[in-house]
C-alpha cells in the first residue's frame, strides 16, 4: 500500500471526516493535502465555510503531515489564523512538517479556498504532532 | 429576545452547527456554553471525539462568548491544546471573555467530556474575536 | 530546599533572566509567579513594556509552572494574546498547570501590570511543557 | 529614508531591543529580518538561547513585517513553536506577511540559529498585527 492509499484508508475510518466529506489528495513523507468540497451544511450563517470546518481541515491535515513521519501520532496542539472567508467550491489544506524527530513533528498548514479555478488563502495553521510511543 | 434565545437562533442558522448537533446551553455577556452530544459520526478512528469536532466546539464557543460583547463579531484566530481524548456522552465547551473593548475581545475556553455524570478536561483554547464595525 | 528555593536557584542560573531582573515570587506544584520590575530598558518606543519582555515573562512562568510537575522540563510551544499595554512598576505573571501527566503539562498564564497598587490584565498565554525523559 | 533606515531608527528607539542587541538586517514591504548576536547573557541555564529571547526576536520580527504594511501597528497575538535549542553565533528571525489588508496583517516567522556558517531552524511563529487607526 502506498502512503496515500494508507492515508485514505485511515481517513475512511474517521467517521467525522466521512460526515464532512474530506478527501486526501496527497500524502508523502512530511506532506499532506486534504480537500473539503464545500456543501451547504459546512457553512455558517453568512454563507461562508464555518470556522470550525476550516479548523477541522487544518487540524487533520497537520495530523496527516506529522503522522506521515511519526509512529502512533497524536495531535498535541494547533493554532489557526483565519484570513479570508471560505467561499467557493472546495477548501484545500496543504500541510508540511517543518521539523521532525523521533518523538515529535512541528507542522504548518495553509488552507485555500478554490473558486472558479483560483485559490485564495483562507487560513494559516501551525501545530505539534507527537508520537505516543 | 434574551441573549440565549438570540444565540440559539444564530446557532440554528449555522448549517455546520446543525449538522454536528451543537446546542447552546448558556449565553450571557462574555460567557457561552456550547454542548455537543457525541454521536458516532463525530469520532475518529479510535472511537474518540475527532480533534476537528473538539476544535469546532471550542472555536464556536469562543466566538459566541466574544460575540456577546461585540457587534458584528468575527473570529481572528484561536489556539487549542488537546489534553485528553474526548470520550463520553457529551462535550461541553465553556468560554469567557477575559478582556473586551469596543474592537476586540480575548476569550478562553475549556472543553470537558461528560461521562457518567463526571466532567473531564479535554482541551483548552484561547482566541481573539474582533468587531468588523 | 523548598520548591521556591530551588526555583530561585534555577532562575539565578539563567543569565537572560538575570539580565532582565526577573524574580520568582511563588513556586508550588503546578503553580508559579514570576515578577519583572519595569526598568526603562525593558520598554519599547512608546514607553510600554516591550512585547518581547512580556512574552519572556509568560514563557518563563509557563515553564516554571510546568517544570514544577515534570522532570527535565522543556517548553514545546506557547501562544500569547497581548491585551493591554504594560505600564506601571512591575509585571506579574501567574501560571498554572491545568493538566499534567508523566510526559507533558498544559499550562496557562496571565500577565498583570501592577501600577499604584492596582493590577491590570496585560496578556494571556497558554503553552505546553514536556519532559525530555 | 528607506524602509530599512526607518526600521533601524525605530529599533534604536526600543530600549529593550538595544539591551538585547538586536539588529535589523532587512525590511521591505511585508518582510523583515532581525538578528540577535548570542551573548552569554541571552542564554538559559543549559547554555542555549533563552526561550524568552527567541520569543522576543520572533515577536519583534513579526511586528516589523506587519508594521511595514500597516500604519500604527500593534501586535495582537503570536504563537511560537520551539524546535531546536538556539546555539551558535547569532539568531536570525525572518518574518513575512502572508496576508495584509487595511486593518490587519497575518505574519509568519522562522527563527534560525547560525553556527559555523550553517543555519538551523530553531523556532516557528505566527501572529496578528493590527493597525490602531
Amino acid at each position: 500500500m502506498t502512503p496515500l492509499e494508507l492515508g485514505r484508508k485511515i481517513l475512511a475510518q474517521q467517521p467525522f471526516s466521512v460526515l464532512l466529506g474530506a478527501e486526501l489528495a496527497h500524502l508523502a513523507a512530511g506532506e499532506a493535502e486534504l480537500r473539503l468540497p464545500l456543501r451547504d451544511d459546512l457553512l455558517q450563517q453568512y454563507g461562508f465555510a464555518h470556522g470550525g470546518a476550516v479548523a477541522y481541515l487544518a487540524d487533520n491535515a497537520l495530523t496527516f503531515a506529522g503522522g506521515s513521519v511519526l509512529s502512533n501520532p497524536i495531535t498535541l496542539e494547533m493554532k489557526i489564523n483565519y484570513i479570508r472567508p471560505g467561499v467557493g467550491e472546495t477548501l484545500i489544506a496543504r500541510a508540511q512538517a517543518i521539523s521532525s524527530g523521533r518523538r515529535q513533528a512541528v507542522c504548518e498548514c495553509k488552507v485555500y479556498a478554490l473558486e472558479n479555478g483560483e485559490e485564495k488563502l483562507c487560513a494559516a495553521a501551525q501545530g505539534t504532532i507527537m508520537s505516543r510511543d
